[in-house]
């Protein structure tokens, strides 16, 4: 059970439903996510992450649906269960088919391995140059 | 500093040398990277993880650097120094630039954020069918 | 479900029962939280948790609230739903409203956000010298 | 060793100096810390980091030693190394002293138990009203 | 809500149907798991997974209780509440009984609390010889 | 670098050198791990840490070297350097080799494995009684 009350869009304040609005139209749809409705109880909150998802997931060097598998690799990495469920199901309108998950799924249990491994025996980095 | 000794090839058993060998050839170098080399102190270990590997990485409906930028997203959420270093050294080997690397770690970062957000507020998933 | 049965009151062994009557003393309400009556399996445990609690969370120098937020920030963060919810509710308690939970959030998101992003580029800590 | 370079003023864009520029006077000091210089590498980023650092860190309900002992709090919880200097360094020139450190950790310390013994044995929360 | 539909054995196809024969055998139960009927929507994650368990749960060095246990060790600490609950379950048809899974909830609580405690002192490890 | 100063003995208060004095009666050794130095600086949590850790770690249900290796699974599982190191040196004072250091490992990575494939795909517990 939540920990805030979801704000409908009704019971909203002017500055929040101006939010659900822009979600509405860049989303063309008129589903709000549970996820804004709890941040709405915080309206700065609300405002911000909206702004941030919506520069983060504007096109880029990365496609949309790269975008949404590593939004569910992060939240599979992290267990959690919304984030899980939100990602799959956006990945999934973005084409991303069963087999697809499926391998996604292999890449992120394979390197939660691996990366217990590399700690688990305190393994030291191989010196490459940065990245420029 | 590792908590096993890293086995170098002239010192290695036979079954060892294999995969070590195996591990050359497949990747077109000579250099070992550490992780194998600590691997190699529990050679069952270094057999099964060498073998899952090349399955997880074989060519399939993800594109290779796509699985290394997951490996990165897993790596930066699990916060392993090791698999960031060697996982970013392998994507930009494979086309991966600098801005590239910013873009994703912009999603990394968003996704880590909404991840607490959602548990934080204890959000209760969107209804959504499975995927078939 | 717990994997675990809950032991409650009656049923109790005098040792359990003499905790529950000061964690019902100490905290002035008979309620007491499924998490003891879970731990009440293993009676050394529950005996040094409580112990511990009423040390940790004693007058000190940061008042109640203060660790009350902190223990959400740590649960949110670990993404322990059971955590989340009691703290949420112990620090609506001592005064936290709504606003409050809401700062509160917004804070743990960013420095979760700003943890990947220096894990990511496993960038090295600036010089300060040590606490004194 | 980081994965990028850091990006020094002298041969930062135009776009990335104006960002330290506002670190520097809001911060007061002309350091720049390793943090901004390694996000330096993709500027949307730096840009929006900044931004909502400034938002969450203005003064609200929580004070600013408060927010930054919770950024200590999350970072001592997910483990990052850069993240627990630079947070503890903030906070120590807000007047965090050794005692008040040492009962922060306790803190944490203790949250980070219980939220381990609330899965390990999957207690199911109690049922508390959300906050309002 | 599993995001992929779990596939049953009466739908699955030869080679799925071959592994969860392998299953029944190897476990000496007609029962599957709903893990495995997941992995089932990916066939070669699920034969990878199967072979992978079969070799490191087979008699070694350590006896299979306390692999069992370490696994609760693992799925505590990360948060897995499916995970918890199966490998409680497997722990207990080994053997395990409450005293025993009170003292391994002890120490997973202890050594997570002095993990949090080392981190956020950032505690630099003693030096010890690497095992040989 | 830790972030605050270790107390060496000679420096110490009568109360934390009492409780030095008691680490190296019980562990049968003049060394004190920096860890217990850097808890030090707060001598109510090296006081209560100190005293939990003799609770846990004393004989019972499962074995001292058991109980290390549980500790090095957690630590693995966490990603603290300080602790794996620890933990491994005093496991291989207890008799545990470099072999059945790496089936620990193996079991670790396995179940970090299975853990992300379980929350991945969101899979639902099976259902099984608590443990009576």
């Amino acid at each position: 059970m939540p920990t805030v009350k979801l704000i409908e869009y009704d019971e909203a304040s002017p500055e929040v439903r101006a939010i659900y609005d822009d979600i509405r139209v860049t989303r063309k749809t008129d589903y709000i996510n549970n996820f804004w409705k709890a941040l709405a109880n915080h309206p700065p909150t609300l405002a911000r992450v909206w702004r941030d998802l919506k520069e983060v997931m504007a096109p880029g060097r990365l496609d949309p649906l790269t975008k949404e598998m590593i939004a569910i690799a992060v939240s599979a990495t992290t267990g959690c269960a919304y984030c899980i469920n939100s990602h799959t199901a956006a990945a999934k309108k973005l084409g991303m088919d069963n087999e697809m998950l499926g391998e996604l799924m292999a890449v992120v249990a394979m390197f939660n391995t691996t990366n217990k491994l590399a700690e688990g025996y305190q393994v030291e980095p191989d010196v490459f140059p940065p990245l420029e």
